[in-house]
Protein backbone atom coordinates (compact mmCIF):
# COMPACT_ATOMS: atom_id res chain seq x y z
CA UNK A 1 0.00 0.00 0.00
CA UNK A 2 1.52 3.62 -1.26
CA UNK A 3 1.54 6.40 1.56
CA UNK A 4 -0.29 9.34 -0.05
CA UNK A 5 -1.98 12.81 0.98
CA UNK A 6 -5.28 13.53 -0.70
CA UNK A 7 -4.53 16.84 -2.15
CA UNK A 8 -7.78 17.13 -4.29
CA UNK A 9 -10.40 16.40 -5.86
CA UNK A 10 -11.80 15.60 -9.92
CA UNK A 11 -14.90 15.34 -11.62
CA UNK A 12 -15.59 13.80 -14.90
CA UNK A 13 -19.47 14.20 -16.50
CA UNK A 14 -18.58 12.00 -19.20
CA UNK A 15 -17.38 8.51 -17.75
CA UNK A 16 -17.80 4.61 -17.77
CA UNK A 17 -21.67 4.03 -15.46
CA UNK A 18 -18.77 2.00 -13.06
CA UNK A 19 -17.99 5.16 -12.47
CA UNK A 20 -21.25 6.69 -10.89
CA UNK A 21 -21.21 8.13 -6.86
CA UNK A 22 -18.01 7.45 -6.35
CA UNK A 23 -15.83 10.10 -5.08
CA UNK A 24 -12.70 10.46 -6.84
CA UNK A 25 -9.73 12.55 -5.05
CA UNK A 26 -5.97 13.17 -6.18
CA UNK A 27 -3.37 11.63 -4.03
CA UNK A 28 -0.07 12.37 -4.24
CA UNK A 29 2.80 9.99 -2.58
CA UNK A 30 4.35 11.14 0.15
CA UNK A 31 7.10 9.15 1.18
CA UNK A 32 8.41 9.01 -2.02
CA UNK A 33 11.28 11.34 -3.41
CA UNK A 34 9.95 14.63 -4.81
CA UNK A 35 10.62 14.25 -7.94
CA UNK A 36 9.38 10.82 -8.30
CA UNK A 37 6.53 10.68 -6.17
CA UNK A 38 3.54 10.11 -8.00
CA UNK A 39 0.02 11.77 -8.19
CA UNK A 40 -3.01 9.95 -9.16
CA UNK A 41 -6.67 9.23 -8.50
CA UNK A 42 -8.35 7.38 -6.01
CA UNK A 43 -11.85 6.14 -5.31
CA UNK A 44 -12.45 6.83 -1.76
CA UNK A 45 -14.12 4.06 -0.07
CA UNK A 46 -13.42 5.91 3.74
CA UNK A 47 -14.82 9.16 4.26
CA UNK A 48 -11.08 10.98 3.70
CA UNK A 49 -10.73 14.32 2.99
CA UNK A 50 -8.48 16.79 1.68
CA UNK A 51 -4.81 17.07 3.36
CA UNK A 52 -5.14 13.51 5.29
CA UNK A 53 -2.35 10.59 5.44
CA UNK A 54 -4.30 7.95 3.66
CA UNK A 55 -3.39 4.27 2.67
CA UNK A 56 -4.10 3.39 -1.46
CA UNK A 57 -4.30 0.31 -3.15
CA UNK A 58 -3.95 -0.20 -6.60
CA UNK A 59 -4.61 -2.96 -9.21
CA UNK A 60 -7.26 -5.73 -9.18
CA UNK A 61 -6.68 -4.92 -5.34
CA UNK A 62 -8.92 -1.63 -5.71
CA UNK A 63 -11.44 -3.83 -7.18
CA UNK A 64 -11.76 -5.60 -4.17
CA UNK A 65 -11.76 -2.78 -2.18
CA UNK A 66 -14.99 -1.24 -4.30
CA UNK A 67 -16.40 -5.22 -3.53
CA UNK A 68 -17.34 -5.33 -7.23
CA UNK A 69 -14.32 -6.78 -9.89
CA UNK A 70 -16.01 -5.45 -12.50
CA UNK A 71 -15.59 -1.96 -11.56
CA UNK A 72 -13.09 0.48 -13.77
CA UNK A 73 -11.15 1.28 -10.87
CA UNK A 74 -7.61 0.60 -10.39
CA UNK A 75 -6.86 2.96 -7.27
CA UNK A 76 -9.01 3.12 -4.12
CA UNK A 77 -8.01 4.42 -0.44
CA UNK A 78 -8.53 1.86 2.08
CA UNK A 79 -7.61 3.76 5.36
CA UNK A 80 -6.90 7.11 7.53
CA UNK A 81 -3.62 7.24 8.68
CA UNK A 82 -4.03 8.25 12.21
CA UNK A 83 -0.12 7.45 12.82
CA UNK A 84 2.90 7.25 10.95
CA UNK A 85 5.68 5.70 13.04
CA UNK A 86 9.29 5.25 11.27
CA UNK A 87 11.76 4.11 13.73
CA UNK A 88 14.59 4.09 11.97
CA UNK A 89 15.97 4.65 7.98
CA UNK A 90 17.16 1.76 6.15
CA UNK A 91 20.81 0.95 5.78
CA UNK A 92 21.88 1.20 2.53
CA UNK B 1 -6.11 5.98 -12.40
CA UNK B 2 -3.60 8.40 -14.03
CA UNK B 3 -4.42 11.84 -15.25
CA UNK B 4 -3.65 12.40 -18.24
CA UNK B 5 -3.80 14.23 -21.80
CA UNK B 6 -4.92 12.87 -25.22
CA UNK B 7 -1.86 14.05 -27.34
CA UNK B 8 -2.89 11.64 -30.81
CA UNK B 9 -3.82 8.77 -32.31
CA UNK B 10 -1.70 5.48 -33.18
CA UNK B 11 -2.94 3.31 -36.53
CA UNK B 12 -2.18 -0.63 -36.87
CA UNK B 13 -3.20 -2.67 -39.66
CA UNK B 14 -1.43 -5.83 -38.49
CA UNK B 15 -2.77 -6.33 -35.24
CA UNK B 16 -4.61 -8.70 -32.57
CA UNK B 17 -8.23 -9.39 -33.75
CA UNK B 18 -8.95 -8.43 -30.11
CA UNK B 19 -8.06 -4.54 -31.14
CA UNK B 20 -10.37 -4.51 -34.07
CA UNK B 21 -12.58 -1.35 -33.88
CA UNK B 22 -11.21 0.13 -31.05
CA UNK B 23 -9.87 3.81 -30.93
CA UNK B 24 -6.35 3.89 -29.80
CA UNK B 25 -5.40 6.82 -28.44
CA UNK B 26 -1.71 8.45 -27.45
CA UNK B 27 -1.64 9.94 -23.85
CA UNK B 28 0.71 11.14 -21.69
CA UNK B 29 1.04 11.56 -18.01
CA UNK B 30 0.43 15.46 -17.03
CA UNK B 31 0.87 15.31 -12.93
CA UNK B 32 3.95 13.66 -13.27
CA UNK B 33 7.80 14.91 -13.26
CA UNK B 34 8.21 16.16 -16.90
CA UNK B 35 11.08 13.66 -17.10
CA UNK B 36 9.30 10.11 -15.88
CA UNK B 37 5.85 11.50 -17.19
CA UNK B 38 5.03 8.69 -19.15
CA UNK B 39 3.58 8.03 -22.65
CA UNK B 40 1.47 4.84 -24.08
CA UNK B 41 -1.28 3.51 -25.69
CA UNK B 42 -5.11 3.49 -24.22
CA UNK B 43 -7.89 2.38 -25.46
CA UNK B 44 -11.22 5.26 -25.71
CA UNK B 45 -14.06 3.89 -24.27
CA UNK B 46 -15.82 7.64 -23.52
CA UNK B 47 -15.41 9.28 -26.38
CA UNK B 48 -12.13 11.35 -25.47
CA UNK B 49 -10.53 13.29 -28.23
CA UNK B 50 -7.11 15.09 -29.44
CA UNK B 51 -6.26 18.10 -26.24
CA UNK B 52 -8.58 16.64 -23.42
CA UNK B 53 -7.98 15.93 -20.04
CA UNK B 54 -8.96 11.90 -18.99
CA UNK B 55 -8.34 9.23 -16.31
CA UNK B 56 -6.73 6.35 -17.50
CA UNK B 57 -6.79 2.76 -15.89
CA UNK B 58 -4.28 -0.19 -17.17
CA UNK B 59 -3.18 -3.68 -16.01
CA UNK B 60 -6.38 -6.12 -15.45
CA UNK B 61 -9.06 -3.17 -14.99
CA UNK B 62 -8.52 -1.95 -18.64
CA UNK B 63 -9.92 -5.41 -19.69
CA UNK B 64 -12.75 -4.79 -16.96
CA UNK B 65 -13.81 -1.07 -18.83
CA UNK B 66 -13.48 -2.92 -22.13
CA UNK B 67 -16.34 -5.36 -20.93
CA UNK B 68 -14.47 -8.38 -21.96
CA UNK B 69 -12.06 -10.59 -20.16
CA UNK B 70 -9.92 -11.92 -23.07
CA UNK B 71 -9.17 -8.74 -25.17
CA UNK B 72 -5.47 -8.08 -25.17
CA UNK B 73 -6.00 -4.17 -24.18
CA UNK B 74 -3.64 -3.20 -20.44
CA UNK B 75 -4.50 0.69 -20.82
CA UNK B 76 -8.37 2.52 -21.10
CA UNK B 77 -9.53 5.77 -20.79
CA UNK B 78 -12.47 5.98 -18.35
CA UNK B 79 -13.49 9.51 -18.27
CA UNK B 80 -13.18 12.82 -19.54
CA UNK B 81 -11.74 15.50 -16.88
CA UNK B 82 -14.08 18.37 -16.42
CA UNK B 83 -12.05 19.99 -13.19
CA UNK B 84 -9.51 19.11 -11.64
CA UNK B 85 -9.08 20.88 -8.24
CA UNK B 86 -5.81 20.70 -6.12
CA UNK B 87 -6.34 22.32 -2.94
CA UNK B 88 -3.03 21.58 -1.42
CA UNK B 89 0.30 20.23 -1.96
CA UNK B 90 1.52 17.26 -0.26
CA UNK B 91 3.65 18.03 2.14
CA UNK B 92 7.23 16.40 2.40
CA UNK C 1 0.19 -0.67 -24.33
CA UNK C 2 3.27 1.12 -24.77
CA UNK C 3 4.93 2.74 -28.00
CA UNK C 4 8.45 0.20 -27.99
CA UNK C 5 10.32 -0.46 -31.08
CA UNK C 6 11.39 -4.51 -31.68
CA UNK C 7 15.58 -4.26 -31.69
CA UNK C 8 16.39 -7.34 -31.19
CA UNK C 9 16.24 -11.53 -30.39
CA UNK C 10 17.05 -13.71 -27.49
CA UNK C 11 17.53 -17.27 -27.58
CA UNK C 12 16.64 -19.49 -24.58
CA UNK C 13 17.69 -23.29 -24.92
CA UNK C 14 16.53 -23.81 -21.19
CA UNK C 15 13.38 -22.77 -20.24
CA UNK C 16 9.96 -23.54 -19.35
CA UNK C 17 8.17 -25.93 -21.62
CA UNK C 18 5.49 -22.77 -22.18
CA UNK C 19 7.72 -20.54 -23.73
CA UNK C 20 8.74 -23.09 -26.88
CA UNK C 21 7.71 -22.27 -30.40
CA UNK C 22 7.30 -18.63 -29.20
CA UNK C 23 9.57 -15.78 -31.07
CA UNK C 24 11.09 -13.72 -28.11
CA UNK C 25 12.23 -10.61 -29.69
CA UNK C 26 13.87 -7.80 -27.33
CA UNK C 27 11.85 -4.51 -27.58
CA UNK C 28 12.92 -1.25 -25.66
CA UNK C 29 10.31 2.00 -25.34
CA UNK C 30 10.47 5.09 -27.88
CA UNK C 31 7.95 7.28 -26.57
CA UNK C 32 9.70 7.40 -22.96
CA UNK C 33 12.75 9.58 -22.03
CA UNK C 34 16.04 8.11 -22.75
CA UNK C 35 17.37 7.45 -19.14
CA UNK C 36 13.91 5.85 -18.44
CA UNK C 37 13.21 3.57 -21.44
CA UNK C 38 12.81 0.02 -20.25
CA UNK C 39 14.14 -2.90 -22.83
CA UNK C 40 12.43 -6.16 -22.35
CA UNK C 41 11.64 -9.52 -24.00
CA UNK C 42 7.79 -9.59 -25.56
CA UNK C 43 6.46 -12.93 -27.71
CA UNK C 44 5.46 -12.18 -30.80
CA UNK C 45 1.84 -12.23 -31.97
CA UNK C 46 1.82 -10.62 -35.25
CA UNK C 47 4.76 -10.95 -37.11
CA UNK C 48 6.90 -8.13 -36.33
CA UNK C 49 10.17 -8.06 -37.10
CA UNK C 50 13.48 -5.60 -35.93
CA UNK C 51 12.84 -2.26 -36.39
CA UNK C 52 9.68 -1.98 -36.42
CA UNK C 53 7.63 0.33 -34.09
CA UNK C 54 5.27 -1.72 -32.06
CA UNK C 55 2.63 -2.01 -29.59
CA UNK C 56 3.28 -3.83 -26.36
CA UNK C 57 1.28 -5.46 -23.40
CA UNK C 58 2.09 -6.85 -20.33
CA UNK C 59 0.94 -8.82 -17.06
CA UNK C 60 -2.19 -10.79 -17.47
CA UNK C 61 -3.05 -9.22 -20.35
CA UNK C 62 -0.03 -11.06 -22.18
CA UNK C 63 -1.48 -13.95 -21.67
CA UNK C 64 -4.51 -12.79 -22.88
CA UNK C 65 -2.86 -11.96 -26.25
CA UNK C 66 -1.09 -15.34 -26.29
CA UNK C 67 -4.37 -16.93 -25.51
CA UNK C 68 -3.53 -18.98 -22.81
CA UNK C 69 -3.64 -18.28 -19.52
CA UNK C 70 -1.41 -20.68 -17.95
CA UNK C 71 1.56 -19.66 -20.00
CA UNK C 72 4.96 -17.97 -18.52
CA UNK C 73 4.85 -14.65 -20.14
CA UNK C 74 4.24 -10.89 -19.23
CA UNK C 75 4.83 -9.65 -22.35
CA UNK C 76 3.44 -9.60 -26.13
CA UNK C 77 3.81 -7.88 -28.97
CA UNK C 78 -0.28 -7.25 -29.97
CA UNK C 79 0.17 -4.74 -33.11
CA UNK C 80 2.62 -3.41 -34.99
CA UNK C 81 2.35 0.84 -36.18
CA UNK C 82 1.50 1.70 -39.07
CA UNK C 83 1.57 5.72 -38.24
CA UNK C 84 2.10 7.51 -35.32
CA UNK C 85 0.29 10.98 -35.40
CA UNK C 86 1.02 12.97 -31.89
CA UNK C 87 -1.18 16.08 -32.60
CA UNK C 88 0.10 18.38 -29.56
CA UNK C 89 2.62 17.93 -26.86
CA UNK C 90 0.89 17.42 -23.47
CA UNK C 91 0.66 20.87 -21.28
CA UNK C 92 2.36 20.66 -17.76
CA UNK D 1 10.09 -10.25 -4.49
CA UNK D 2 11.39 -6.87 -3.22
CA UNK D 3 14.37 -7.22 -0.84
CA UNK D 4 13.03 -4.37 1.95
CA UNK D 5 13.37 -3.33 5.64
CA UNK D 6 11.13 -2.69 8.09
CA UNK D 7 11.47 0.71 9.29
CA UNK D 8 8.31 1.51 11.41
CA UNK D 9 4.16 1.12 11.91
CA UNK D 10 1.19 2.67 10.69
CA UNK D 11 -2.02 2.55 12.59
CA UNK D 12 -5.46 3.54 10.58
CA UNK D 13 -8.59 3.47 12.91
CA UNK D 14 -10.53 4.59 10.09
CA UNK D 15 -10.01 1.80 7.50
CA UNK D 16 -11.89 -0.91 5.63
CA UNK D 17 -12.76 -3.81 7.38
CA UNK D 18 -10.46 -6.09 5.86
CA UNK D 19 -7.83 -4.36 7.32
CA UNK D 20 -8.97 -5.49 11.21
CA UNK D 21 -6.20 -6.96 13.02
CA UNK D 22 -3.30 -6.94 9.86
CA UNK D 23 -0.18 -5.93 10.97
CA UNK D 24 0.98 -3.11 8.90
CA UNK D 25 4.27 -1.94 8.49
CA UNK D 26 6.37 0.69 6.92
CA UNK D 27 8.78 -1.09 4.61
CA UNK D 28 11.66 0.32 2.43
CA UNK D 29 14.04 -1.28 -0.37
CA UNK D 30 17.62 -1.75 0.58
CA UNK D 31 18.91 -2.83 -2.80
CA UNK D 32 17.91 0.12 -5.16
CA UNK D 33 19.55 3.20 -5.90
CA UNK D 34 18.57 5.21 -2.91
CA UNK D 35 16.32 7.97 -5.12
CA UNK D 36 14.06 5.55 -6.30
CA UNK D 37 14.05 3.37 -3.49
CA UNK D 38 10.66 3.00 -2.59
CA UNK D 39 8.80 3.19 0.78
CA UNK D 40 5.20 1.45 1.31
CA UNK D 41 3.26 -0.03 3.72
CA UNK D 42 3.00 -4.24 3.88
CA UNK D 43 0.96 -6.73 5.76
CA UNK D 44 3.20 -8.82 8.24
CA UNK D 45 2.51 -12.47 7.75
CA UNK D 46 5.81 -13.62 9.30
CA UNK D 47 5.93 -11.98 12.56
CA UNK D 48 8.56 -9.79 11.28
CA UNK D 49 10.14 -6.54 13.69
CA UNK D 50 11.65 -3.00 12.67
CA UNK D 51 15.09 -3.26 11.74
CA UNK D 52 14.32 -7.03 9.72
CA UNK D 53 15.16 -7.10 5.92
CA UNK D 54 12.29 -9.12 4.54
CA UNK D 55 11.27 -10.07 1.37
CA UNK D 56 7.68 -8.18 -0.10
CA UNK D 57 5.27 -9.71 -2.33
CA UNK D 58 2.86 -7.00 -3.75
CA UNK D 59 -0.09 -7.10 -6.27
CA UNK D 60 -2.75 -10.14 -6.62
CA UNK D 61 0.08 -12.20 -5.03
CA UNK D 62 -0.05 -10.33 -1.65
CA UNK D 63 -3.82 -11.39 -1.18
CA UNK D 64 -2.47 -15.23 -1.71
CA UNK D 65 -0.17 -14.58 1.01
CA UNK D 66 -2.72 -13.65 3.08
CA UNK D 67 -4.70 -16.36 2.24
CA UNK D 68 -7.81 -14.73 1.08
CA UNK D 69 -8.35 -13.05 -2.11
CA UNK D 70 -11.02 -10.78 -1.13
CA UNK D 71 -8.83 -8.63 0.63
CA UNK D 72 -7.99 -4.93 0.24
CA UNK D 73 -4.28 -5.67 0.78
CA UNK D 74 -1.57 -5.46 -2.48
CA UNK D 75 1.49 -5.66 -0.02
CA UNK D 76 2.53 -8.18 1.85
CA UNK D 77 5.96 -9.61 4.05
CA UNK D 78 6.38 -13.21 2.97
CA UNK D 79 9.39 -13.80 4.21
CA UNK D 80 12.24 -12.64 7.36
CA UNK D 81 15.78 -12.66 5.86
CA UNK D 82 18.88 -14.57 7.51
CA UNK D 83 20.95 -14.50 4.83
CA UNK D 84 21.74 -12.25 1.39
CA UNK D 85 24.75 -13.04 -0.40
CA UNK D 86 25.60 -11.30 -3.40
CA UNK D 87 28.46 -13.32 -5.00
CA UNK D 88 28.85 -10.99 -7.83
CA UNK D 89 27.67 -7.30 -9.40
CA UNK D 90 25.96 -7.97 -12.51
CA UNK D 91 28.16 -6.53 -15.64
CA UNK D 92 26.85 -3.18 -17.45
CA UNK E 1 10.07 -10.22 -19.18
CA UNK E 2 13.02 -8.64 -18.06
CA UNK E 3 16.98 -9.35 -19.14
CA UNK E 4 18.50 -10.22 -15.69
CA UNK E 5 21.81 -11.45 -14.43
CA UNK E 6 21.56 -13.64 -11.70
CA UNK E 7 24.32 -11.95 -8.73
CA UNK E 8 23.49 -13.99 -5.36
CA UNK E 9 20.99 -16.18 -3.36
CA UNK E 10 18.55 -15.24 -0.14
CA UNK E 11 17.95 -17.42 2.55
CA UNK E 12 14.63 -16.96 4.73
CA UNK E 13 14.33 -19.54 7.89
CA UNK E 14 11.21 -17.87 8.93
CA UNK E 15 8.67 -17.72 5.57
CA UNK E 16 5.23 -18.49 4.49
CA UNK E 17 4.92 -22.77 3.85
CA UNK E 18 4.56 -22.01 0.25
CA UNK E 19 8.14 -20.57 -0.08
CA UNK E 20 9.20 -24.02 0.90
CA UNK E 21 11.71 -26.08 -1.03
CA UNK E 22 11.95 -23.06 -3.85
CA UNK E 23 15.38 -21.53 -4.56
CA UNK E 24 15.37 -17.98 -4.23
CA UNK E 25 18.43 -16.21 -6.28
CA UNK E 26 18.77 -12.36 -6.22
CA UNK E 27 18.56 -10.76 -9.99
CA UNK E 28 19.29 -7.72 -11.25
CA UNK E 29 18.03 -5.84 -14.74
CA UNK E 30 20.93 -5.92 -16.58
CA UNK E 31 19.25 -3.72 -19.83
CA UNK E 32 18.38 -1.10 -17.93
CA UNK E 33 20.23 2.25 -17.05
CA UNK E 34 22.11 1.77 -14.34
CA UNK E 35 20.52 3.98 -11.86
CA UNK E 36 16.94 2.62 -12.51
CA UNK E 37 18.27 -1.19 -12.81
CA UNK E 38 16.17 -2.90 -10.47
CA UNK E 39 17.87 -5.58 -7.82
CA UNK E 40 14.76 -8.03 -6.43
CA UNK E 41 14.24 -11.80 -5.67
CA UNK E 42 12.60 -14.22 -8.32
CA UNK E 43 12.07 -17.71 -7.90
CA UNK E 44 14.39 -20.32 -9.94
CA UNK E 45 12.37 -22.79 -12.36
CA UNK E 46 15.09 -24.05 -14.96
CA UNK E 47 17.73 -24.80 -12.67
CA UNK E 48 20.11 -21.23 -13.43
CA UNK E 49 23.22 -20.31 -11.52
CA UNK E 50 24.88 -16.89 -10.50
CA UNK E 51 26.31 -15.55 -13.43
CA UNK E 52 23.70 -16.14 -15.93
CA UNK E 53 21.57 -14.08 -17.77
CA UNK E 54 18.20 -15.36 -17.59
CA UNK E 55 14.40 -14.59 -18.38
CA UNK E 56 12.19 -13.14 -15.57
CA UNK E 57 8.45 -12.59 -15.48
CA UNK E 58 6.86 -11.02 -12.71
CA UNK E 59 3.00 -10.12 -10.94
CA UNK E 60 0.47 -13.07 -11.68
CA UNK E 61 2.67 -14.53 -14.38
CA UNK E 62 5.50 -16.25 -11.79
CA UNK E 63 2.67 -17.92 -10.09
CA UNK E 64 1.80 -19.43 -13.58
CA UNK E 65 5.47 -20.29 -13.91
CA UNK E 66 5.64 -21.76 -10.16
CA UNK E 67 2.65 -23.99 -11.84
CA UNK E 68 0.03 -22.77 -8.69
CA UNK E 69 -1.71 -19.72 -8.24
CA UNK E 70 -2.07 -19.84 -4.78
CA UNK E 71 1.60 -19.05 -3.93
CA UNK E 72 3.17 -16.05 -2.72
CA UNK E 73 5.69 -15.51 -5.12
CA UNK E 74 6.02 -12.75 -7.39
CA UNK E 75 8.70 -13.28 -9.77
CA UNK E 76 10.26 -15.94 -11.41
CA UNK E 77 13.00 -17.07 -13.70
CA UNK E 78 11.58 -18.87 -16.68
CA UNK E 79 14.53 -19.31 -19.22
CA UNK E 80 18.31 -19.19 -19.49
CA UNK E 81 19.77 -16.61 -22.18
CA UNK E 82 22.29 -18.42 -24.32
CA UNK E 83 22.15 -15.55 -27.08
CA UNK E 84 21.02 -12.03 -26.90
CA UNK E 85 21.13 -10.31 -30.09
CA UNK E 86 20.55 -6.32 -30.51
CA UNK E 87 20.85 -5.84 -34.34
CA UNK E 88 19.72 -1.90 -33.66
CA UNK E 89 19.86 0.68 -30.93
CA UNK E 90 16.13 1.50 -30.92
CA UNK E 91 15.58 5.76 -32.21
CA UNK E 92 14.59 8.36 -30.19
Amino acid sequence: MLICEVIGHVWATKKQPGLEGLKLMIVKETRANEKSAKTFVAADTVGAGVGEQVLVVDGSTARRALGADDLPIDCAIVGIIDTLEVQREAKK
